[in-house]
């Protein structure tokens, strides 16, 4: 052991002190913070601090940094690029936000409310929705992620298309940097022109700038009444057209359009309990589609059947279903989220996030279809994901059956002609899982020389030692 | 003259080269631009720069950084904190973007266009209005005004309560840096999360850390149905029910809640022609309420005259109007605009432009009338703005015939005593006018030494001789 690394096996002195037993893991308790939620990451952390408020943060990033203590900056462990786990084990210490879980106020007249970083994302759904508020933001981990780790990655969902991504729904932020330094920009204001947004630079950084303690959330009036549809395509084009139309005359009022393949329903159907596929016969293409209002009576059933009416004349959508009430709305979002959940654990299971513009969307996925396959010919495809926001989860694996096909030895490869493919629709290679610890080389390819030279001036400003989640980002 | 003034004043060589006779205006030609809207800043420049290429950007301002000269990015100088002209005279150059006006695409499909940083607002909103797309941003100076300098001011306008400020509307930029390094992050993504957001840093920043070249601008649908009231409230608090009750049954359909104190209407009837009251009476306050819709059809009328026959009912209004087609709904629109008009060149008018939060407004605005009555009893309170946004034009001034009351000495005073209040509330001192050369005093005041840290640390990472749009925000 060299000298450094005994100096960093030493926790600095007054931790303890600062954040009592509770507040402070080490060893086996400490040891499964260190493991990710795919578990492609684990590597066990130095000490887990559970700090309770902004002040014991503030503190403990400031031992930190003059002990030369690398800290990694942990939400709910949701995240699927290794961003918030240690990247290198026995070596950092891991900030865990869960104590920090308080809604702090919450101001129905202006459509806010100020929460703890820590705060379960759907317990701040739930306290907007028993004020009659809306806060819109939606995805799959949101029973479990922390609302600072949805900022830290400006998490995206379900209902960008409405709301846009979480940048869009932060009015303030409370930001703790590497020195200690608190950044109180806890500002509850719709216009704010006052020199630089620095709030700007913490959402979506992953906590290479700073760690966010708290924040100010944009609420909007209730959903009062929504309706949802299965439509059934012959054709990706088809289904991008039904989109264009379904936005240009549903009024406004279009809020989710998420497309789905044949065989990620069929996996859903198998595989997971309780998921029933309502529309008979098997086709190509299938998109579950919804429209919102704040205000009952707002026609959005009558909306729907003469929405899918149009789209079945014109030959673009086979078969479709509306449901006609919550019950039947929910089993169609479970199909949504089956589809997930039933190839998680399927063979070299390889996830891209990915996203081009809307009108190249058809294009980009089935060139990228004839591209995979010429690479690894016995993959499964199921892609999947938010028409609205030109978002395509393409994720590759290997059936059950055959589970060490061609994909077993060409992992890099097939993503990297995904990847190359997104760059040259001007896409993106990370639409909203962010880059973490598993994306930097795709950041180094794909970002040209002059924009990674600004984001490591950036991290250089503001955190010279660079000890804040090192070896993620950049 | 000392030899570093000697220096500066000798333009680089190469400039008139690279950018022919048309793009270097010196002496009399380059004069005007110095000038800004209100005349409240004339600084003569060496020199204007009128590129018409990015590159041309680029390598002009490679140039002047090696010479050491200061660069004054300008837009359609319409600002009005200064930030556009420069802040000495004969020491710095414009850049200004005029040349740089097309329109580079319109891709409808994916709801974006990408233009050049110098095409005027209005020109961008005709081209969105023209692919049958709605581009919302939309204020007094968008006759003139430049995209360009939108961009940098994060600029507001009267759509913000419906589509948010220009920052929400922007899915890609093209900035130089100070070196002449060009950031192409022209994306048209709707989510994009690879490292840094690098474009938000632009956004707002008025020019100190780059030159915005060009942008991706995210469209909407084209609003195909719209109709607008003027109210007539009895009271403040009155106005703010009335809004939290528009907002919340009007089912999503809010673009706009424009609130005019009386005395404002009566100068604007007065002193600007073509402009009719049209409601009979006079009350303390009126709002200029607007719902739209991009679909015909969608009951906008008989949603307005219900929503006043339930204020009425309230006691909340006292009487109102709507608009029953185009023209009148422009004549109740050039009411709004006409007030402003209406008061610019009144005696030692002070435009304070702040916002809080949305639920203190009626608070906010009682006090602030108190306090500067207080100092300056004289004086003409001309309080209107953004309900929606918790953005009030707080200005103040004195009558045509009393041009010299207690206002004239006390310009300062009555400054800082709402700002003051500004800041009790945790509200902004510059709502949407930015703080250019006019506000640095009060940003150093109002954001705490550690926000003032950090914008210090990022101007000197990403312009370290300090040479763009100095004497402006920090």
């Amino acid at each position: 052991m060299t000298s450094l690394e005994l100096q960093r096996t030493n926790l600095p002195e007054g931790l303890e002190e600062l954040l009592g037993p509770k507040g402070l893991l080490t060893g086996e308790e400490a040891r499964e913070y260190g493991r990710d939620f795919m578990g492609e990451v684990d590597n066990a952390p130095l000490a887990v601090l559970r700090p309770e408020t902004t002040e014991q943060v503030a503190e403990a990033l400031r031992l930190c940094t003059e002990h030369g203590l690398s800290v990694i900056p942990q939400g709910g462990r949701t995240g699927l690029t290794g961003a918030g786990v240690p990247s290198r084990p026995d070596h950092e210490v891991i900030l865990c936000l869960a104590r920090m879980n308080k809604v702090r106020w919450l101001d129905e007249k202006n459509h806010a409310m100020a929460v703890d970083a820590g705060c379960i994302l759907a317990d701040v759904q739930k306290a907007a929705a028993d004020a009659n508020r809306l806060f819109p933001l939606s995805y799959g981990a949101e029973g479990s992620c922390q609302i600072g780790g949805s900022i830290s990655t400006n998490a995206g969902g379900t209902a960008v298309l409405r709301y846009g991504n979480t940048r869009d729904l932060i009015l303030g932020l409370e930001v703790v940097l590497a020195d200690g330094t608190v950044l109180d920009m806890m500002r509850a204001l719709r216009k704010d022109n006052t020199g630089i947004d620095l709030k700007q630079l913490f959402i979506g950084s992953e906590g290479i700038l700073g760690v966010v303690t708290g924040a100010v959330l944009k609420l909007y009036p209730a959903v009062a009444e929504r309706e949802c549809a299965l439509l059934a395509f012959p054709s990706l084009p088809a289904v991008m057209k039904s989109f264009a139309i379904a936005r240009e005359s549903t009024n406004d009022r279009l809020s989710a359009f998420e497309m789905m393949p044949q065989n990620g329903i069929t996996l859903a159907c198998n595989r997971v309990p309780d998921v029933v596929d309502p529309v008979e016969g098997d086709y190509p293409w299938y998109a579950l589609l919804e429209v919102s209002a704040s205000k009952e009576g707002s026609g959005l059933f009558e909306m729907l059947e003469g929405l899918i009416e149009r789209l079945m004349e014109e030959g673009l959508v086979v078969d479709g279903t509306v449901s006609s009430n919550e019950g039947q709305r929910a089993q169609l979002w479970r199909i949504r989220e089956a589809l997930v959940e039933a190839h998680n654990d399927m063979p070299h299971l390889l996830k891209h996030d990915v996203s081009v513009p809307i009108s190249d969307m058809a294009d980009f996925i089935e060139t990228a279809i004839e591209k995979v396959q010429a690479i690894a010919p016995d993959a499964m495809l199921i892609a999947f994901g938010h028409v609205g926001d030109g978002n395509v989860h393409f994720n590759i694996c290997h059936d059950l059956d055959t589970p060490d096909g061609s994909l077993a030895t060409r992992h890099k490869e097939v993503t990297w002609a995904v990847y190359d493919l997104v760059q040259e629709y001007r896409g993106s290679f990370s639409a909203e899982h962010g880059v973490g610890s598993m994306k930097r080389d795709a950041l180094r390819r794909y970002r040209s020389e002059a924009e990674l030279a600004v984001m490591e001036k950036l991290k250089t400003a503001l955190d010279p030692q660079g000890l804040l989640n090192p070896g993620k980002v950049i």
